[in-house]
């Protein structure tokens, strides 16, 4: 690799030890992203720029178009960054859980632990606070309905689930119930997440229990 | 009353039997959310405008902006009609049911038949198409937890159901399990309504029935 060079703009921002010029795709990508999804979690979407995200990062404009094309390019690889780690939160949880009331208590504690880990950003990438619209909105719809179809895979594994739209309709009934109550909760303070999960579980396990023992 | 005038203009649209000019605010009105409400479901929120609102309905857009002020508040007039209707359908078919379960499964039969009645029209009311932000989306917002906030005292009128936070948190989850169980069966062609509103029931009884033993 060649040297690092000195840059004049010694003040300029560093990513992970490469000074700037020098920092590889895929650490420059990474940091964009982070910078991207902090402006839109703390001024909101319609209010971040391209050119804000350039300066807030220490590039130009042209090198954040390079890797993503446009401002809805940028929100959707927050999503899907977002969304690939908050599948693997829920489906790690669930992995190491045993049998399906446990799995969906360790699913659903994964994924209010995930809301409340940082909810500006949850408001503003799962919440509809960005209110995109277009095409923007259906591939944001399309993952969201990948993520219920990831669950509903995992349930129609149980020997019971023979029916696939009845896994699949669950899925869908469940995730809602988890996003809306995800909604109230964050404008709702004070109430633990124990106690969140405990509510949301009841809500939930009859629909299993349906499920696999018919 | 003023005895009808006749118009140049014997073509323009006649609301409710009356004329351009001579028709009373509040038909006026119904006359324009319908409009607006055709038009924001047949092209889309974004691509209506005051003027085709305006053209539409044979009025000049001064008559618009004086009866709603702006696009959004045209906008928010039709939701708080649509939601009004559709709390309704709801509240009216759970008065007329015995006991929570059956309460539960009228409730969401007209829920689902609301939806069924004119996908299109949920879409952009409800469903997230119009892709609304800012003040417009916060009132929306505060308009779907209203049902829920509804459906919550209904709930706790139960002898049983003591905590309130715990009855709020079950509506929403019930709540949003409709929502996005609706968002699924429209795309998902073929599935019978009675079908849907059996299993949201399975999803939704456990937790009723949780609330009011405990």
């Amino acid at each position: 690799m060649a040297p690092v060079r000195e840059s004049p703009r010694a003040s300029r921002p560093r990513v992970g030890g490469f000074r700037h010029g020098r920092v590889p795709g895929r650490v420059r990508s990474e940091q964009l992203l982070d910078v991207a999804e902090r402006l839109f979690a703390t001024t909101g979407y319609g209010a971040t720029s391209i050119e804000a995200i350039a300066a807030e990062a220490g590039v130009t404009r042209p090198v954040v178009y390079s890797h993503f094309g446009s401002k809805d390019g940028i929100y959707l690889a927050c999503l899907r960054r977002a969304r690939a780690q908050l599948e693997a939160m829920m489906f790690d949880a669930m992995a190491g859980a045993d049998g399906l009331p446990a799995q969906i208590e360790a699913g659903a504690d994964a994924y209010f632990r995930f809301v409340e880990s940082d909810p500006a950003r949850w408001r503003v990438l799962f919440g509809g606070d960005a209110a995109v619209s277009g095409p923007v909105a259906e591939e944001a719809m399309q993952l969201h309905l990948g993520t219920e179809r990831r669950f509903a895979s995992l349930l129609a594994d149980s020997p019971a689930a023979k029916d696939e739209q009845h896994v699949l309709a669950f899925s869908h009934a469940v995730g809602g119930a988890a996003h809306q109550l995800a909604q109230w909760w964050l404008r709702t303070p004070g109430i633990p997440r124990e106690r969140i999960v405990d509510w949301y579980c009841e809500v939930t396990w009859n629909g299993v229990r349906a499920l696999v023992e018919r």
